[in-house]
């Protein structure tokens, strides 16, 4: 600064404290504004570690910004049914939601991709996908439908669901009706499953009643919260067509770009600790659920060798066919599939021996 | 609030106006002071992606605090050496430093703990562990080293480094001198290894020059650009020793204490995104690193069964020999390795079958 402006400056300091102090004011109420979220969950609050997601963004994001950015979570249906928690992002009914992107492949079997598909990427993958260019693949989709996504939560690999009969080979699968949805009931369907769309309340009524057959949900921390293993005696496993789940937070675009860049950097801030803390609840809590599940009588099952393998086929059935129908399927598939056989390489050399002789360590006691 | 007070209080704000801004302005400078760390890494710049684990969480809290709250991160040397970053914040020299528990062992073995011991926890199990009362317990031990600590960064599983010849049997271990430090090195020295201490940027020189048979590293990416491959040919998996790496930021627990809440909750997303973020550059760099270290004509080898079994055993003597020495080392010890236990069968289930079986896919091609 020029010192002939500087003393001018100065001078104005000096003789007018009350208005450099008024002149003040703005600049930090720009970047600490007081802002209040409504973000609506797909989830019930009795699951607590998926619903958790939500609320751990909410505190933190309020601790960052000293209560100035605030987030209340509602749960589902308090607001909008748990499914249709997007398109109330969508409309700007409320700010944000905390879902996953594969409960809207009804408007768009892209969006499976923002969550996992069958036999898709494993956590690590799509943790490390998600944050080395994928998001952004997911993020101009998600424009489309005006929000977009923050990376906020996940489970883990999740189980292959509750089985009244056993199932020792795929024709077992003819004719089971399945609560299963999206394109892993696509899936299940080119195998002679018959899939069914049954909500969340209602699946265990149905599987003690015998509507259905079979039902997958997510792992043995919140399948046994719901009761499964007295209705059904065979847990099967892996949940080949949910290697991983993300969850989002779907944020209006209006919104989010409105968000001062303070705001907008704790926001990833907090969906960061809150993704790494959902993870974190469920792999910590699943082992226990599981002993007891067993201990309650169930047959853990690996689904038999030729399930695993006719499953396989027909998802890459399901995906040859939407590549000729949906070009951003396409792009973000194949993109994710390029990732997902560099990161299995790997995997095969660095992480698979390793956790292979520590399982056999274990299991020998 | 009583009326007649609310009146009073009104009235001192209509007559005073500027007294309440002058009022109003300490409880901001409170909440958002400048503050400025210095952060010492324990890494070379020129190892980008560990390195780099500081530098996105120093960018992450400043954006998040509207620049003010500000951290300068410098690489190992230019304030202390690598190996000393925790000394320096014990005594207050910086504020805090971006490094590896383990690189303390000297001073206690239980600082292993904070990064991994051999046949510790995989990535998955060691984050789900630090963040459901592990780092708790690591932060009651480091308190007498007057810091504590945020989880910001990892590798994943490691290799297991370079070795001039091939290792066939546990036989070839004897009279190997490998670069190899810490508990690794004296469950290697079990093995009959002679383990030696090198500073990484006399790895190379010493690997090519034969003063040294074998040394370990981090993984592809990392050991691609030092060039390991040009001088050793055996590049061995898994790294047993390091199933996972866990890197921290240590802060001065005076400083830690002195921040304000919004800035102590800014500093943990800030950590979670670097966490995260670290983890996911390494996935996603390795493999095309790995791709050109086997076309320049390196042979990946799996370590024999024998080897394997060997060293699993002689880390447990170690892990035994310590319990009756160091009751901080057992206490941790015990509970990371309940809750590895717990883990690796849950695994068993979910993850490695999904994992396997994804692995033969790609194999198939």
């Amino acid at each position: 600064m020029e010192r002939r402006k500087f003393i001018k400056t100065a001078g104005v300091g000096a003789a007018g404290t009350v208005a450099a102090t008024t002149l003040a004011m703005p600049a930090i109420a720009q970047s600490q504004p007081k802002i209040r979220w409504r973000i609506t969950s797909s989830f019930p609050k009795s699951l607590d570690t998926i619903y958790g997601g939500g609320e751990t963004f909410a505190k933190a994001i309020s601790e960052m910004t000293d209560g100035n950015f605030t987030a209340q979570v509602f749960a589902a249906g308090e607001i909008v049914p748990g499914l249709e928690a997007a398109n109330a992002v969508t409309n700007g009914t409320v700010e944000a939601c905390h879902t996953c992107s594969y409960y809207y492949v009804g408007k768009d079997p892209t969006f499976a991709l923002g969550s996992v598909v069958p036999f898709g990427l494993n956590t690590r993958h799509l943790n490390a996908w998600l944050r080395t260019g994928g998001n952004d693949l997911l993020d101009e989709f998600y424009a489309q439908h005006n929000f977009i996504g923050l990376p906020c939560g996940g489970t883990g690999a999740q189980m292959g669901g509750w089985w009244r009969k056993e199932i020792n080979s795929l024709d077992d699968l003819k004719g089971v009706k399945m609560r299963i949805a999206g394109l892993a009931g696509q899936t299940m369907a080119k195998l002679g499953v018959v899939p069914q769309q049954i909500a969340g309340g209602d699946i265990y009524p149905s599987l003690e009643k015998g509507v259905i057959d079979a039902a997958e949900w997510i792992g043995p921390y919140d399948d046994h919260k719901l009761g499964f293993y007295q209705v059904a005696k065979n847990y099967m496993y892996p949940g080949w067509w949910e290697g991983s789940l993300n969850v989002h937070l779907f944020v209006n675009k209006t919104k989010w770009d409105e968000l001062p860049a303070g705001y907008k950097a704790a926001a990833k801030g907090a969906a960061a600790i809150a993704n790494e803390t959902m993870l974190a609840k469920y792999d910590a809590q699943n082992p226990k659920a599981l002993r007891e599940i067993v201990a309650a009588g169930v047959k853990l099952k690996p689904f038999p060798r030729d399930v695993m393998e006719a499953a396989y086929k027909a998802s890459q059935e399901i995906y040859a066919d939407l590549y000729t129908k949906n070009p951003a399927f396409k792009k973000i598939h194949e993109n994710q599939v390029a990732f997902r056989n560099e990161e299995v390489l790997w995997f095969r050399v660095a992480e698979l021996p390793f956790d292979s002789f520590m399982a056999q360590m274990q299991s020998r006691g």
